[in-house]
């Protein structure tokens, strides 16, 4: 029974790791579509969102078994809980991937992106996708020395984040409102992705060590 | 123990009711400070969100203490499950209650809100401050009915979301590029802040007629 039981948290653990690596895959995707306007790619990204949303799902009606099936207790009920959080993040950074390709796909045949912020988005993308890349790792290995390198990553999003408000504001900005409208949605998206990351890692952090830093107030 | 059991599982009720209070005061004011530029009341408001955070922390570690000594199964073990995610996007509602208070912060003394948008605000806010008064009524009364009145808010929300959209794109649009960027922030705020309610809502309902729909596309 009890050996079971451990092949079932493994288990779980295997689903979240699944959908870490299809949340990367998606935001890598969104970008790309969101970065040349391809409006294919982004319809792609939307469809596969049904999948992650399936796979939260089922994870969560397995967790909700072990529960009931197994009564577990300790540190064994904290990491059945913490899968059930950690989807939830999880889910969440797969629809913001999603949010940027609706946004190329609002504004297809044209770019969402002002001229200006094209390489900050890249880069607040690139992060994006090392980040759920990062996680995936983190899932896979509990290597809680990943860890500052996700809440570093998390943080540089942060500052690029609030470097689009600045040129945003410069005399020299010249888009449109409505083109300053999708900018600044763009930008949250990406920025909320890393946060929603890092409520993931913080909980590996908890589960691996017990101590638990509070959530990041975003 | 039985008995207990079942007052155990009214008392997490009645902590996630406390919580939805404090989630509509929160925004209550957090919008009164942006209409009006009241430092002083955001600046309480931004305070008070410890509160409910903590409180959610206390809700969790509540329930993976009945969890972990009840093992409960069945509809039970759903309620506390259900309690958990309730929380969390209760949490996730003070959240964004504070995001308001804080951009009335950041933009003090003027206000956030560029002159045609403020009424819009006002009655997004309105609805999103009846909607979370209404989520009070469902955790207390477990009254169906009140489903349909605060879908049928978020979809009010979501309409004016919309046209603040269509608002910022008008050839009239005379604001700043910095406050087009800030208007676009707090109609999200308000907007996202309905959606979770619809969440709590949502599982409340699958826990009393035990009929899942798939979370809203947000």
């Amino acid at each position: 029974m009890r050996k079971l039981f451990q092949e079932d948290l493994h288990n779980l653990g295997g689903q979240l790791t699944d959908i870490a690596v299809l949340v990367a895959e998606a935001m890598e995707k969104a970008y790309r579509s969101f970065e040349s306007a391809d409006v294919q790619l982004a319809e792609e990204v939307i469809a596969a969102d049904a999948r992650i949303d399936s796979m939260q799902h089922d994870l969560d009606e397995k967790a909700i078994e072990l529960l009931a099936l197994q009564g577990p207790v300790a540190s064994d009920l904290r990491l059945v809980v913490g899968a059930l959080r950690m989807s939830t993040s999880l889910e969440r950074m797969g629809d913001l991937a999603r949010h940027i390709a609706q946004l190329t796909r609002l504004r297809y045949p044209d770019t969402v992106s002002p001229e200006p912020l094209v390489p900050v988005y890249r880069e607040m993308a690139q992060m994006d996708v090392s980040l759920a890349q990062k996680l995936v790792q983190l899932l896979e290995t509990r290597e809680v020395s990943l860890l500052s390198e996700i809440y570093a990553l998390n943080e540089a999003i942060n500052e690029l984040h609030a470097g689009i408000f600045t040129t945003i504001a410069s005399p020299t900005w010249e888009a449109s409102a409505a083109s300053t409208a999708d900018a600044t949605l763009a930008s949250r998206f990406f920025e909320r992705f890393g946060d929603h990351g890092v409520s993931v890692a913080k909980k590996v952090h908890y589960l691996e060590t017990g101590e638990w830093e509070a959530e990041p107030a975003v």
